[in-house]
């Protein structure tokens, strides 16, 4: 590698609970990491600052910031284009405001350029800037980029996971709701707005009949798809037969999607009736998306994709069966390469990367 | 303009009845055309010779080929990857064939270039190449480019219609059946195989309910939202109601969906009804493709648009009642720029100046 070159990216993973920051070297490890708890600052300002301050020892570790070509945060409701987390219902200092985290990250970690030391505890300038700042104004700019979660899955499936090579796919995340980041033509969709690619609320039932999401809607694919919709899959089918399963020895409010898993994986037929239906709408799902963007591969990441073939074969089944012809059989189906990494992390460094 | 470039590019609507070949300047407008009978050939080599034939004095008209970037051809069942005509149903010379068009037109009109003249009838090289080729491989090749008619049409618009400026937009062809050509990024969507864009096959009535499809899938949006769809619903709702309409002054058989505008421009209820239906699930399935792209406009194209606010209005209020919160009220609902001239010539020739 040019010995120019910067070597390492901050990955950053801003979730409701904690904030890991890490630094990844350029083939995908990371090589430090810290974390702080997201909600014990009452104001944006002190968790940038907080931020910070957990990522000098780190920065420290691997030479100091010239080092380092920038940094990738994944958060809730971000948007690309403004660098900005746009009023995030789980997060306090977020909630009703929009935070530029992007400029705010970039002003406290910016160089100075003479010594290129971080702002210590106490030290920080009036205005924001580092000491020893010197540079006319955006020449010591720090890069930082943020986008949300599913999107820094798709970079980090790119840059380090299943995805290299690709540069036409989409990874779907099935977490407590469904999220997508879309690659087409090797650059993430953003669209006009910058909040392209929310493939969990595509109307998979229409009419009244839709189960209720939690955009205000119905019939959205989160709704069925989700960790979350898989466990209301299952209270539906118990309270509404009585069918033997393992799935009624915990009460029904308790059931995850997790224990679905359990069932199915020792045989249980309720349990997997409801992988099959959950698997049959995402394979119908992605016929609607490969007639959209044609994708090489569909790559799902997330808690769901524990299941492996259980959840994995129903949706490759019901694609093939509900694309259209000039498709069928030519898209791959693959669980993301980055299950057992801290993959938020790597993809969010691999947003700085670009 | 810079007087080195070339500052005229041909365009290509290949239809099933009469391919058209035009000359456009760099501000849109077409200065020469001609066209011959696409079928009139019994094979593609014919075709392409009896192309070049027509095409030689147009091109003589604009000063010879080295005044012209290339070649745009807008075709069904193109494959842009390819630049070949695949299995095309509709035409006899490509039927079960597929048809390697692009490097057929490009090894035809390659000037010589000593003298830059194009092979005249009779004069044709016997592997093809035009007389007085002097080049080395490759080095006198004149640049072909195909795709299909809808994606030609966003490359239309991008260039000389309302899309211009737009990096983020979808065109939607209301035609016999319903086509799209997607820009993201300023960039048509081609998928990993060349055939993304099939957006009258998403499916918008799941199950046995839905409408058969000629692509043999039941449910497309397509066979409901097409010319054809149009009719199809007017049948249905004479064959199985009472009302009064002015639409049973035809035989339900002959009804077109241009005699279902001229009845709801009277104030027919019936074919009113029938817009309103048909707006509301286009409004809907717009709302799906927001999800995935966010473009700033759909862009709506072919001879159903001519009915107006009549579908414009519903598709525009339906699809701000479906879609997510986040993008409600932002997308533009915009007839195409080019409905009056020759759009397909026009986009094909955009296509060349990529």
């Amino acid at each position: 590698m040019d010995k120019t070159q910067k070597t390492f990216a901050i990955g950053v993973d801003l979730g409701g609970t904690n904030t890991v920051f890490g630094i990844v070297d350029a083939e995908g490890n990371i090589v430090a990491q810290d974390s702080i708890k997201t909600q014990a600052y009452h104001t944006a300002e002190a968790f940038v600052e907080a931020g910070v301050k957990c990522l000098q020892p780190l920065i420290a570790q691997v030479g100091g910031i010239e080092q380092i070509a920038g940094m990738g945060i994944g958060a809730p409701n971000a948007n690309y284009y403004s660098g900005a987390i746009e009023t995030a219902p789980n997060i306090a200092w977020a909630h009703e405001r929009v935070v530029p985290l992007a400029r705010m990250f970039s002003e406290k970690i910016r160089p100075s350029l003479s010594c290129g030391h971080l702002p210590r505890n106490g030290e920080s300038h009036p205005d924001g800037l580092p000491p020893h700042y010197g540079g006319g104004l955006g020449r010591g700019s720090f890069p930082v980029r943020l986008t949300n979660d599913a999107n820094a899955a798709a970079m980090g499936e790119m840059a380090y996971g299943v995805a290299r090579g690709m540069k036409n796919f989409i990874v779907i995340t099935l977490g407590t709701g469904v999220g997508s980041g879309i690659v087409i033509n090797g650059q993430l969709v953003y669209g006009h707005d910058g909040f392209a690619g929310e493939l969990g609320h595509v109307t998979m039932v229409r009419g009244k009949e839709g189960r209720l999401c939690g955009c205000g809607r119905t019939g959205c694919l989160e709704t069925y798809c989700s960790a979350t919709g898989v466990a209301r899959t299952a209270r539906e089918i118990l309270a509404n037969t009585d069918r033997p399963s393992l799935l009624r020895d915990k009460p029904a409010d308790q059931i995850e999607s997790l224990d679905v898993s359990i069932a199915a994986g020792k045989g249980d037929e309720v349990a997997n009736e409801i992988f099959q239906f959950t698997g049959k709408m995402l394979g119908e799902a992605c016929a609607d998306f490969a007639a959209f963007s044609s994708p090489e591969a569909f790559i799902f990441f997330g808690g769901l994709c524990k299941a492996g073939d259980l959840i994995m074969k129903p949706i490759e089944e019901s694609y093939n069966q509900h694309v259209m012809p000039i498709f069928k059989g030519k898209a791959k189906f693959l669980v993301s390469g980055l299950m057992n990494a801290n993959a938020a992390v790597l993809g969010a460094s691999a947003l700085a990367l670009r």
